[in-house]
């Protein structure tokens, strides 16, 4: 059964992974009280993320079942801490991957607390209290308020529920790496799923050149059609990747699955800079010849922390 | 034989590998005639670099054989061509990685021929007159003008050597990087051997605190009291490796055999950069959360253009 303190007497239904089989069962557990600087939130959207799929598989082998998924949530304020004063209830609001963190060491203090050390997510983690933490695929949820966000008006609270998530990890890199500061750069954004579809449509937005690189021909017609990319390579086409060699001023590879690098990194322009931002559960196979042959970067980054992205 | 073009009429002896066996044995060869824009060396010293035996053992699967090695060469200049300007007979001079490059690239404008996609290295490859590269394991060269340098008379060219590869490939990323600009960073270097020992020597120089990372425990005295590094950690050793964690603003990965850089990334800081200098000839294993949980860099970087390192 669900681990709960003794302030945990809220009943929520959910949906929860019992196992690594993959597969979703009903499931009622415990929330906390609404405690001074928390809010609760009635939950009425919630994305799907492929870090959902690997905590509910155990892909990553730090999943506790039952594991209940979700951190791309939005919903409305229904209580609000005495602390509080940010938010109020009737707010339409979001909560992404983070549930808690130290609070004191210098990415906390920077508002970068998706790197601390301490951080923990709204799923299979540890909150401060000790409990397990519990995601989006529920009814409810009582969240602190440091990790919480206002949504717009007017963007709706289903498409909003994947900035949450998808979103900020694209916009990060863009932002850290200055994608945007020159108009007509190159990207590419390697995998067409959650993450890729939101890093063209910001790309677009911000007046890049977007090709997208994807090992599924039908991905093209979405891509150029639906999302408005510029250009679109079939990696398992030798022609079409040599003819993107030197080409890309940026590349954002959000796949999930294991892959090699090199031809990714083939395609960047000399000192171009790919960024990961998928989590493959095996290493992935990074040759040295088109990095060092090129002086490109390979950087890392994850979601974003609270206030904005870091320049 | 050796390939030659018809005015290759010097005749000069050298050590070659035959083939893949890794065994050099003495071989005659003819270079060709000094050129306008060409100097002819007298070789004196030539250094041994990982590359060398890369090469000779056909290890990145490009050698031409008979192959001759060498590529940090140092010696004295015996002959000038006339449209040389910078040289005259007498002169200290040196020669690194570089035969040729394309002349009219972006990058061979900005001094950063390395970079250019038609760059020509001194050995196992293709100069503009057609014919096959021999490097530095020989009595003297011909090389065009632009990819010579003077030799300081305070530097013994024995020891100058070295920097016109290894040197200048550690010293490139730390200038790239702005490694020297804060004194008192702390830089790792992954490996102890060409050209890891000149980065613990130019890190120590710049006023860095510099680690050395070896799975080599006998290397410790040497990085430690002849080197002068301040630090010093087993990488086979898992205590040192978890006590090192987040410690680092930099490293260098010297290492030209094959290895995982998960737990090199450990060691680096949030937002740390780490710098691949060798070329293991297969894949390296790039884990994906050091990278994403650490905001981390991996970067390439391959020598260094003739003019100055780029900033």
């Amino acid at each position: 059964m669900a681990q709960t303190t003794p302030n945990h007497t809220q009943t929520v239904p959910g949906w929860a992974a019992m196992d690594s089989s993959g597969k979703m069962h009903p499931f009622v557990f415990k929330r906390r009280e609404n405690g001074v600087d928390d809010v609760t939130i009635k939950i009425l959207y919630c994305g799907m993320c492929h870090s959902d799929i690997h905590y509910a598989k155990n892909e990553w082998g730090i999943s506790v079942y039952p594991l209940v998924p979700g951190h791309e949530i939005t919903g409305i304020v229904t209580q609000v801490g005495s602390n509080v004063g940010k938010f109020k209830v009737g707010d339409r609001v979001g909560v992404g991957f983070m549930a808690a963190s130290c609070l004191t060491c210098e990415f906390c203090e920077d508002d970068q607390e998706q790197y601390c050390e301490q951080m923990q997510s709204n799923c299979s983690s540890v909150f401060w209290d000790g409990s397990i933490t519990y995601g989006g695929y529920s009814r409810m949820m009582v969240a602190n308020n440091r990790y919480v966000v206002h949504i717009p008006d007017s963007l709706p609270l289903d498409s909003a529920a994947p900035l949450l998530c998808a979103g900020i990890s694209v916009f990060g890199p863009m932002k850290q790496h200055n994608m945007m500061e020159v108009p007509g750069k190159k990207l590419g954004v390697v995998g067409l799923g959650g993450l890729g579809h939101i890093a063209v449509k910001f790309g677009k937005a911000f007046g890049l050149h977007v090709t997208v690189i994807s090992t599924s021909p039908s991905k093209e017609r979405e891509a150029r059609e639906v999302l408005g990319a510029d250009n679109f390579l079939l990696s398992t086409n030798s022609e079409h990747m040599k003819e993107g060699i030197r080409t890309l001023d940026y590349i954002i590879d959000t796949v999930s699955a294991n892959h090699s690098l090199g031809p990714m990194l083939m395609l960047l322009k000399v000192r171009g800079i790919l960024t990961i931002v998928g989590a493959p559960e095996k290493p992935m196979e990074l040759p040295s010849f088109p990095l060092i042959f090129g002086n490109r970067t390979v950087s890392g980054s994850i979601i974003g922390g609270m206030r904005r992205p870091r320049r």
